[in-house]
């Protein structure tokens, strides 16, 4: 049987459709309405490049550092083919060491295929180093040199590429006691002018079961001279989001277990933080401290403005012997169910019609999209649905994520696509990704009636420019 | 690049194949399909219309209160926005009020786009009204005239309507201690020929919790003479119940937020139910006892044959201080998750195999769809697997229950389209919708060689008589 | 409207593109990557077929006993539609009843349209018997007759069926305490030269509140000669799985309603298991020792290298009453929430790392693909994602699998399809329709450009061929 040309060519021909609905009719309205978006600024108000990236502005070392060593999305699918995170660039690096991860990654190629890691480094490839062919055991080192040679030519250092990939926000996420140097240098670097903000990112000052609470609470503490209670603990954390947004910053940003919030009395926050600080905080006195800080970080919000980002339902760290061996962001954060309508009452009961706050719910378990977020956002002012994240941020969890999403609350709830990546090389891919998927969703609409054309073209542009500005109050 | 006129056009002209797949030979069955059911008559066995409206058959006031003020799902999404309930038409009702509302509707359109309620919205204003325009801040003036010109005549007023929209059977939803006169002066018009029944709706009486639940409850007794005990109390909802089968009900429905049941003894509910007449009971009290009374609805279902239908899974009245200002229904009843193969257990032990139990199950978390609800059918004959609901009514909600729910319990063991909506000009839309998505995907069944055409034929058939007709024992 | 001749063809003619997507492009694709799987042998790692069927290869009795006394998928939705399971087939079975069966099943055939079931019947009553009728209550005795004529054919004996199937590796379920005879008889026959393997089925031996636990515990250490402790009967598990290993067991499987894992002590172990001989373990108890005896059964296949599986999130026999006539396996277990990432964490922190374990988990509640087992297998190189069962092995169901689960975890860390199947004409059937729906996906994905037409030709194979094998140690 013949298969014709299209898809039977090489690994860049047939990207200039993709992602787009195979049917004719669809594809075509696909294609027109992301004419209308492919070439808009990127924003990116959540993620996790280094501003240091920026700053000094060095090249990339190689192909290994560029799409191996800081995507554990990608090296844990080769851990679980059984290579060693060792191989994968958690051992010694030296040049030979890249290469030869460069070429485990290429020889298992196939493991990539169909995920969203596989897609995004093609997109890369074929976009920005103009390889057609597919990585394999054979091409590897020539692939290597083809990559790291581009690496060293000015075009490919990261200011550049800030420009190349039409960025026109960025925000890092930061330690509350960071002092913010590297996105000072850069804002008062007359040759870079992108904006480049920090976000305000407490997680581990407000959860007592952290390893390191007590360590990061007393640095907090002595950092801004408040004293060691809860009032000056509150004091503190106000103190050092009123730096974030000096710097820049738009957004403060929880990662939790669950979403659980409550309201304590300042006696009851005050003795549960006088017993974490001597080190007999119970279970339970973690739970409610931290759900009352969730509260707490929105009445903040609702006093100085910060979006309030909210990431909830993974256990992190699943092998205690991959973490104590190599640390966490190795590939075993595991999505677990989430639930927000019961914990983020006591939240939403008291500043859920405030609006000022802005709350964008991130979450890893799909299912809550169409009975938690999607609901909540359709009614409180300040409710977000959050872009999808994580696992779900690929080709079909983004098209589930729509399909299910705007039945409900239409296309006006959500945070606008997050790329919330620490590889810099993925955002333009991811961006692009999210575009043509939505302009696919779009499409469909207008086929089956539910739609103007004329309406689709509007959301489509609103999606990627008032959307997320609107979510992220830029 | 030039999109054909299909999709340029205006905004009536792409309704005729609307939700029918884009895929052309998908469509084209489909469609076939569809010019077998579009016409036949409405079966609504269950719904919200107050049957007031139809006996006193009074024009509809304007297209605010047609389209706005009693369709909470719509003006939610105005609030999320930043719309006051006030101004949607939960305060003074005036007729500038009134165009201020539909004003803020039109120029807020997008926000309903790939919407539910902004499909049905549209259905109505081309079908009913002629209106192939963009609701838009521009014409909201205009738009607001010809639909209140449109109104004050007399093909408008709600029994012409209900002959136009070919309604062959409709239940109204009551109280317990109704008395039910509209639906007898309506029964004895002569002029009036449509079938219009009451549901038998008890929830507030069974939940220990409710706040109305001792008033509701006195009056009940009061009403039927019978005892201040549970016997008694037993005994006048047996015999109202009696009184709805007299004035025609089919059902009775149940509300409720979990689907928690069991048996207790007489002694056990006896004690409980005095309790609770005390003031004395407690949060366990309230949850055996509502558990019980499922139980007890599903043995009385099994005497009197009314069929049973059971909504569960939401958290209602999220947001307190709206609650307090503008009562229930008013955008906040959110999902949460639902579980039925536990919960359920107690009643299926006792009458699950009775051939007189038809118990129909509604259920707001999809995920149980697959895992409770459809495999449940699939074996008790008295269990039915309820329509798409709320939330879930929608074109791809639709969509995925069909998916979801065919492989496992086929197409007979539904209970046929319900329309469960307040808003009368909305139920030929949903039926519409209903019919046109079934049809899509009986249509995708047969192109992938599934079902035949003949058998498809048959089943679009049924979905709209057979199937609701034995489900409601109609 | 005329409708094409392909879909309004008899009931044979629309099979040889079915489940492809109806998309011609698409279609087109998914033809040619099929054709490359179509008639690769079928492996069968896991299934219900009795060995005595080969053994005796008696012919099969009738058309009711072929496709509708073993199969409770079948009998269930009957049973639904109010017909009682004693006309099934689980009364007297005789020549006149084996006849009124069929007669019910082909009356009633629209109880099947669109469900798995319906499908796997219809393709064998095609492919096996040349039938391309839709059975009805008019053609359905002419059905019985040819059907039955054909049985007594020499080619459809089932050692002949299972040549033409081309079955290279079939898997049967066995009692730990089965003497294996019929395995052994069945490989020393030179007249048979297929592989039959027995697996490892323990279930009720691990649950402390099995009715059957403590007989079948004193008849597995009664056979072993082990002593009535928890080490003797830690002993006579290792002694019967080598037993199993010498007749070619490649895998042990485990059903459980909770995956619970934890770790006990010997002596903790020994103390429940001394109290569960004596009839006095707790509910506790029970819960712990299953747990426990999980974490042993994977340290087991770690050192003699049985692949474990594991099946998780049933509610078995949930109508009592029906139990009690009919017994299991008639058509009420139904599937409840299931939860791997807390439940499986002390199992997977003892053995998750250990290259000779591989755990294969198999999921009825879908909900825990993308959130539970693919994030799961995403890591640990002993998780693999066992493929739909059950409900979710169906058009849509395997569909949907390969769509959540790719994007997330590739096509690698799969089990291949599993039939887990006792209706053995299904086999060829089931294995058939995952194929089909596989290159579906495929080529989707080519279309969107998510790979290569080459990459999906290799995938394609590999998924029936190298995966299996892996995942199963073949």
């Amino acid at each position: 049987m013949a298969i014709s040309k299209d898809f039977n060519g090489d690994f860049g021909n047939r990207l200039s459709k993709r992602l787009f609905p195979s049917d004719l009719a669809t594809r075509e309205v696909a294609s027109h309405l992301y004419e209308l978006v492919a070439d808009l600024p990127i924003i990116s108000p959540h993620g996790h490049v280094d501003p240091k990236l920026l700053l000094e502005n060095q090249p990339f070392v190689d192909a290994a550092e560029l799409f191996l060593y800081f995507d554990h999305y990608v090296t844990r699918l080769l851990h679980a083919d059984g290579i060693s995170l060792e191989e994968t660039g958690k051992g010694a690096r030296t040049p030979e060491s890249a290469l030869n991860a460069w070429k485990i990654l290429c020889s298992k190629w196939h493991l990539l295929a169909g995920t969203a890691s596989g897609y995004w480094i093609t997109h890369s490839l074929v976009t920005l180093f103009g390889i057609n062919e597919v990585p394999s055991k054979e091409n590897a080192e020539e692939l290597f040199t083809t990559i790291n040679q581009k690496l060293s030519e000015k075009e490919f250092l990261p200011r550049t590429l800030f420009t190349t990939f039409n960025i026109e926000f960025l925000a890092t996420t930061d330690d509350p006691i960071d002092d913010l140097s590297a996105h000072s240098a850069l804002a008062a670097d007359p040759t870079f002018r992108g904006r480049v903000v920090p976000t305000f990112r407490p997680d581990k000052y407000l959860d007592l079961t952290h390893p390191e609470w007590l360590a990061s609470v007393r640095s907090l503490l002595a950092l801004t001279g408040d004293a060691s209670t809860y009032q000056g603990f509150i004091g503190s954390l106000e103190n050092r989001r009123a730096f974030f947004i000096q710097h820049g910053a738009i957004s403060a940003d929880h990662g939790v277990r669950t979403p659980y919030t409550t309201h304590l009395t300042n006696d009851e926050a005050e003795a549960i933080f006088a017993r974490a600080l001597s080190g007999t905080a119970t279970a339970t006195d973690a739970k409610q401290f931290g759900g009352h800080m969730l509260v707490e970080m929105a009445r903040m919000s609702c006093d100085d403005g910060l979006v309030m980002t909210l990431h909830a339902g993974v256990h992190r760290n699943h092998s205690t012997e991959t973490f104590k061996k190599f640390g966490a962001d190795t590939g075993h954060d595991i999505p677990i169910e989430a639930e927000f309508v019961e914990n983020l009452h006591p939240l939403l009961e008291r500043y859920g019609l405030n609006p000022k706050l802005h709350l964008i719910i991130f979450s890893l378990d799909e299912t809550t999209w169409s009975r938690d977020v999607a609901p909540l956002a359709g009614f409180y002012p300040s409710v977000f649905i959050g872009a999808p994240w994580w696992f779900l941020d690929s080709p079909d969890g983004l098209r589930r994520f729509r399909e299910i999403t705007t039945d409900i609350a239409g296309f006006y709830r959500g945070s606008g696509f997050i790329d919330d990546t620490r590889a810099f090389l993925s955002i333009p891919a991811r961006h692009d990704a999210a575009r043509r998927v939505d302009c696919g969703y779009l499409a469909r609409l207008v086929l089956e009636g539910r739609i103007t054309l004329q309406e689709a073209e509007k959301i489509a542009v609103d999606l990627v420019v008032d959307i997320p500005k609107r979510a992220f109050k830029l």
